[in-house]
């Protein structure tokens, strides 16, 4: 942990929002903090927002708006952080710790101007390095940076655990501490299977499928940025300290257990489908350069080729983006010469996720024997190299969760 | 209203918290400036935090600490505004404005660094003037400015005032419109004195000493800095525009009519005395020395020379200050010879208001009469050229206001 350009150990710490929900939260992670710094340890620590804060904050821009200006919407919502990082400073300075608050220009947190999710282009650590030679603890706003024209920009739904993890790579440390209301990352999630149990480590590769396939302990961005600069995550509980937690690191370091990990699912999943499109080659640009365009991410992509020269597009959305989506589609029928566009947002995926997966094909075997078992349909398959993903009935979801954790023995040891 | 930089008339118009208090009322104001942008005025709109956000603020910093970081607070006070300003901005542009909101640095606001009290040295006008030619409305976040070390930095109570005159200022404008929840400065507070009008025009001495004497309307440094600069500043009322109003202009503007304009009162005053100080010369400096240095500003100030070589200092100081007052007082009884501290803090004042009135020694009479015949007791007396003030218990304010009010004859045109 030790920064070869400054002559103390450093720590990044990051508390998400249900860590500082309230005036006590803040004050319990004060608690946390205090521990570091009587290790003499200095300490950088990201803020979310507190708690419900963020939605309410967009609740109002709604009232303002249907479709809220991007820019003044990413103000309205970095003042959230702004809220947290300064009253944790002010209990710090409270308990004696010299502290100070950043937000996320005087953090040097350069971005590009893609507000709402803006990337992270680098970290300017002038600022952070000189005062951290003044005080203990630095309080950085996360999930906000600013754009080359000095504007204050957002990095999207649990940006701050990418903010966390830059910091570290910045600041050119090994690791990074993410405080969360779970005991980390678990083979399933508890609240839909109560035999899930914590995972004490697992690979960048491995988190990085679970966390996009519906694991909501971390943003995958931040593990992608972990992984690109090898640092070293280590997931703990708020509420419950002592818990080991799990560290995320590089494969290399890990026994490479050739086995199922976990199973990630899904409930907010939009999907469409456009029919009768005449079959030539630059479909999959036409229809997909419109969504992009209008900043939508679209997840898993089937195309079924028909007999009469005719193919069959279908694309999934976040239920969030169905909406928007669904007209972006629409608009685009007559120009690629589609029939018609059809759509449901009542869409969930199950998904196993584990190294050298796809190479043994008894796991794809096991999977659909499972959820046939419990006579769920899947409507999509997509894999990757350790990862199967099946598309089904969001009301199934609950079900495939217990049936894939007890067919692939994740409670077992 | 042209600014010969700019091709263009501009206008620069502040609405306070009770305007913008909610959703509703946000958008209620964007009518308002939409018949300006529709009479073809580029609009600089200066607003204040909705409602008692900012009191909701300062209740959440006590959770953390009795005495909060000052650097910490204001940035946690500045977030208030920028929420007014992004939402206005947002509703603006969905009523197809062209608008951007800007927060304190990014319009341009240099202050010192005295967090909470900050004084503007200068405002840039560079980016608000790119601004303007880009859009239609700039929403500046009022209230906030930056310090030479790029920190965050607010005003004090009523600050957004002060920035919107000294936004017109920097433009070179002739005047500002301040929306407020009445219409416009009245005789006497409407509330405690129902026979009370509005002033249609009134000088910026006479509106100083009223402010400074307990009239809400207005900041009194705003007063000053329309006064320094010479801008006309007209008061509104955003839930009645069609009413007249009040001016506050220069006297030179104005036909001098020598009377009594206004009574103003105070309820939230503390008295302090230190009794006993050897009589000799630098006591006052003694006394007053650390309260300014704490930042506690001092009103009224009387010494009661006595005959055995010792004197007592009383002073007054806003209730919110009076706790701190009374302990640096407290701390110096020993360093000065001083032999005790007292003090109470169920103190008020009334003041009446008026250009030459000291030279026309009868309004002094009138003044002690009135009180006198409502049998309310007069604890000190201050004046100045154009005021005279009676620091009196705060149970008999209301009474005092309406005496003085008829005394006066301010209800008869």
């Amino acid at each position: 942990m030790l920064n070869k350009n400054i002559n103390f150990p450093i720590t990044v710490i990051k508390f998400g929002g249900s860590s500082v929900a309230d005036a006590d939260k803040i004050k319990n992670i004060a608690k946390i903090i205090k521990i570091k710094t009587e290790a003499r340890l200095k300490a950088v620590v990201i803020v979310s927002a507190m708690g419900r804060s963020t939605n309410k904050l967009i609740e109002l821009s709604k009232e303002m708006s249907e479709d809220p200006n991007a820019r003044e919407l990413d103000v309205l919502l970095s003042t959230g952080e702004l809220v947290t990082s300064t009253l944790l400073s002010m209990h710090l300075n409270h308990l004696n710790i010299k502290t100070i608050s950043l937000n996320g220009i005087q953090a040097g947190i350069r971005t590009d101007d893609k507000y709402g999710r803006a990337k992270i282009a680098d970290i300017d650590t002038t600022r952070i390095n000189r005062e951290l030679k003044n005080n203990d603890v630095v309080v950085v706003a996360g999930f906000q940076g600013f754009s080359d024209r000095n504007d204050v920009t957002t990095l999207g739904r649990g940006g701050s655990d990418t903010t966390a993890v830059a910091m570290a790579a910045a600041l050119k440390l090994k690791n990074c501490e993410i405080y969360t209301d779970v005991s980390g990352v678990y083979t399933a999630d508890p609240r839909l299977c109560e035999r899930a149990k914590p995972i004490e480590r697992i690979g960048y590769e491995e988190m990085l499928e679970l966390a996009i396939t519906g694991a909501k302990v971390l943003h995958p961005r931040s593990i992608e940025v972990a992984s690109f600069n090898n640092i070293d995550i280590l997931v703990k509980n708020t509420f419950d300290p002592k818990a080991k937690g799990t560290i995320i690191q590089s494969e290399s370091k890990m026994e490479n257990i050739n086995k199922v990990r976990g199973i990630a699912h899904q409930e907010k999943i939009g999907k469409i489908t456009i029919k009768g499109i005449p079959d030539k080659p630059g479909i999959a640009s036409s229809v997909f350069k419109p969504l992009s365009k209008e900043n939508i991410p679209v997840d898993t992509i089937v195309q079924n080729s028909s007999s009469n020269n005719l193919t069959d597009v279908t694309f999934t959305v976040t239920t969030e983006d169905y909406q928007k989506a669904k007209i972006v589609a629409g608009s685009m029928i007559k120009k690629i010469g589609a029939s018609e566009v059809t759509g449901t947002d009542d869409i969930g995926s199950v998904s196993v996720i584990g190294t050298g997966m796809t190479s043994t094909p008894g796991y794809a075997a096991t999977m659909f024997e499972a959820l046939s078992k419990e006579n769920i349909n899947i409507e999509i398959i997509s894999t990757s190299e350790i990862r199967i993903t099946c598309v089904i009935k969001k009301i199934r979801v609950n079900d495939a969760v217990n049936a894939l954790h007890n067919a692939f023995k994740l409670d077992i040891e």
